[in-house]
């Protein structure tokens, strides 16, 4: 059976490094059988990615944007793999959080957020279903086009 | 004693069939004794209800969004349904999140929330106590007027 | 060994009296060995502190919001407080989510939320790493700069 990292490669991706430790924060934290992310920008290499990645998102860069939250799910699955060393003993998603720097009158912070849920389901199949919630903020750090966070649930035998 | 069930209606509401199955995320998620909705809008029978439930708040409009929070936290309440079957084994609410849509110079997301606020103790009494967070966003989706999210926490032998 | 009310003091601050009951919300809610606040504001004796507690945040006004961060912060762990009876018998401070109040350009909500996270690490050491999300929102409630909640987690003989 494929690993998780394998079915992120066969979905045509791949596992990024995880988040560098940003010092005064952690890329991820467990709390019993839970793993909390911080909130992850669509970083690649360090970069913003383009197109998406950077500046307020509309109705004509929501393409953009829903590429945009599939690297920053990577990045958040990077930061789970950094504290627990493996994704394969994800038992499920439970939260995913998405927050998009909106212009104004853009009102389809879901069809971004669809990005990072399909992937979910591809890379986890029935375990990838998940709570979702997708808002459009004001402004991110570093003018982000958006930040994503999880919540998953490990097998209670890894941790 | 009456069902929580039935403290909706007595309160003069009614809970509404479960949010239909999104496809690519789930009404609510369970994880151990916790169920974490997906953000609800104030959606009723598949529309906004009106008025109070699309475009942005200000203070002209916020007995209508207050009502509207109810209308959402209704939806959130189906939603945990939807995955535990009963509502009568919630122990706790433990946490509601909201997002305002806020136009600018509106500062009283706090009195928006009150409405779910007030209702979970009507409904709850003591089990209805919870913490919250009340935040005013840019843009939802759909244009909705707010978003609203729970975290409740069932009696350990129902899950 | 100094108490994390002492180390609090060592630090420059003091714990202040948990917020008012507020009537329709609690201050926080424990469930199981985890504690959930409600998001705090720049109170200070119940008035934002000035400078930097009240309005929206932009570039010049970004280290007033940095030292409100910890204002707000410090409401957040006298909540704690006022469920647990101490602030001792924290094992880790899970997640830290900051809403800041954005003025349109300004992307430096994470130098803000290090005001929080930099208190934590000074206050709680290696118990005090945490997951952290800094979003910048179009309105508070009062006004606020800025809305800052924690998840905690206790150790477990103490819950």
């Amino acid at each position: 059976m494929a690993t998780i990292e394998e079915k992120i490669i066969n979905a045509g991706f791949a596992l990024p490094q995880p988040p560098a430790a940003a010092g005064l924060y952690s890329p991820a934290i467990r709390s019993g059988n839970l793993v909390f992310t911080s909130g992850q920008l669509p970083l690649r290499d360090g970069q913003l990615v383009e197109p998406g990645g950077k500046g307020k998102v509309n109705d004509l860069r929501k393409d953009d944007a829903f590429h945009a939250s599939r690297v920053a799910l990577l990045n958040a699955l990077a930061a789970i793999k950094s504290v627990t060393g493996t994704l394969d003993s994800i038992e499920r998603i439970v939260k995913l959080t998405l927050y998009v720097s909106s212009e104004t009158c853009f009102s389809s912070q879901h069809l971004v957020a669809n990005g990072a849920s399909s992937l979910l389901h591809e890379i986890f199949g029935e375990r990838g279903a998940h709570a979702r919630s997708a808002v459009g903020v004001a402004e991110l750090p570093l003018d982000a086009s958006l930040e994503l966070e999880l919540i998953v649930q490990f097998k209670p035998t890894i941790l």
